[in-house]
């Protein structure tokens, strides 16, 4: 039994690992393809030169199929566009950004098109350009968010109503049962990024890893809403912008605090005080740090429960 | 067919309606209860005499089990206590304050009780005084709101793991799906607000129906994170609120803007200008004032179709 995330795609599950910078490379990208998933390389954090290297690395680590994630705001997306054609890349998922830009080309390239939103009026948008598919990705998400803070359960519901391309849901999904209660609003696959960033095959620095399984309830809030809406793990960085913004500072100011290389530093060196610590809500529920192929099977055993659990349930309301 | 919420509640269907200041009289509270499924009457707006005027007329309008919802943080809330046990109101729900203030007084009269979380901790510490069920209601709910901001999707699959009494999921859930969502994380019942908000029976102005039934995505956002986070829907007193948070207004500047009156201003009396209006994220999602009746037929149809659909998902992950 399949749908038609698995059909597009060319795999036999519905799991996407999402393109998340610093933590995305050739391993966790090739380690859940071959469980059947779909690997993403994440371009985000990468120059030509290093994605180029992912992108051989994981054809040598896997003969499934794999993609990669280009945010379309970064300076070196056209170049990144031009290396996933050449290489021909089978899926590539585009996010921030318009996606009329590069879709048709893509697709002129027998590639694979995915865009990343987290509204309607962006969905509507991606179908219209072309895509095969879209992320609906809700405000539990880490790092860069929507303006609108549409939660993924109101996200996903909405979307499904407006949208006739598959939908993938992303945003506060770590286990089997969250996967099936997105099928059961109408999405066909799901995006995971928390539970992937924290995995073994991640790239990110061990610091991150644990500072995820360690994060408690409330643990990461969305800053930044005067910039672009990032949430963010609680720590020395998110302390300094929090403060800045409750004295009501400028966008020029949280720009200065801000400053560059954050994010590589906290999370693939493992700065914990003075890193920008981009992760999603969902990771106080993750509690150790697990090879991807315990979370495919951990996913895998949840889902099949919670699909048999409805035979119990309330048949009428 | 049936489950431990409505066994504890005495109801057909596990389908509650929020006790929402200004919305949630005995119209609404009763109309409910006749469809199968338990209304509150909303204390939060009422002195004695008006609960007591509520009260009366529910019991007159239904046969059925209905409820009153105290927020205990509310001056008047002990003698809202009393008035319930004087006249055997069945089921009481608490929310905002210590659970374990009244539970086994409630108990102790005969009275089921349910109190209202946002996080885990109140979740433990209100099964341990004793109560019935709990409701988890997450960051996409209307008016006040969790400092987490854990949304509902993360904070079921959380509470599940945790607590052994039932769980009522609430916040942004206004369609069947969303039903059987939550049902697959492990709920038993679900408490909406917004669509009954806005229904015929309702005791809100037709203007804030009305605004309800046009809202937009992200229409609805949360602020006063510094005083207690509440989610409130863009007007005139929302600008006021962002414009002044925006430049890092204190608490103490805030309360002044705030004032009082406003949520009757807005909600009761239709003022959407300079009127508090509270209400879900869903918001978006609801597209036409309702009746009680075609409400729950619809709720009672979408989640009958969601459930049969579940034979076409994937079996196996």
């Amino acid at each position: 039994m399949n749908n038609r995330i698995c059909e597009i795609l060319n795999i036999k599950t519905p799991i996407i690992s999402g393109g998340m910078v610093w933590c995305s490379g050739w391993e966790l990208a090739s380690s859940v393809s071959n469980e059947g998933g779909l690997g993403l390389i994440g371009a985000g954090s990468m120059n030509e030169e290093v994605l180029l290297d992912h992108i051989n690395k994981c054809k040598k680590a896997t003969n499934n199929t794999f993609g990669v994630n280009i945010p379309l705001m970064n300076p070196k997306s056209s170049s990144h566009i031009e290396i996933v054609i050449k290489e021909k890349v089978p899926v590539v998922f585009t996010s921030a950004g318009n996606p009329s830009t590069y879709t048709q080309k893509l697709k002129d390239n027998g590639i694979k098109v995915v865009h990343v939103v987290a509204n309607e009026k962006f969905a509507l948008k991606a179908q219209e350009a072309g895509v095969d598919a879209i992320v609906g990705e809700g405000f539990e998400a880490g790092g860069h968010n929507g303006k609108e803070e549409t939660t993924t359960l109101v996200l996903i519901n909405q979307l499904k109503k407006i949208i006739d391309i598959p939908i993938i849901a992303a945003g506060g999904i770590a286990t089997g049962e969250q996967i099936l209660a997105m099928m059961v609003l109408g999405a066909e696959g799901v995006q995971i990024g928390s539970l992937f960033a924290s995995s073994n095959e991640s790239s990110a620095h061990i610091n991150f890893k644990n500072a995820i399984i360690n994060s408690k309830e409330g643990d990461t809030q969305l800053l930044l809403r005067k910039l672009s809406p990032t949430r963010l793990l609680k720590g020395g960085f998110y302390d300094k912008i929090k403060e800045a913004e409750d004295r009501g500072a400028t966008k020029e100011e949280l720009l200065e605090i801000i400053g560059v290389g954050k994010s590589k530093k906290g999370i693939f060196e493992g700065n914990l005080e003075e890193g920008e610590l981009e992760i999603g809500q969902v990771s106080s529920i993750i509690k150790d740090v697990l090879s991807v192929k315990d979370i495919f099977s951990k996913l895998k055993e949840e889902y099949s429960t919670a699909l048999s659990n409805t035979d119990k349930l309330i048949k009428t309301l």
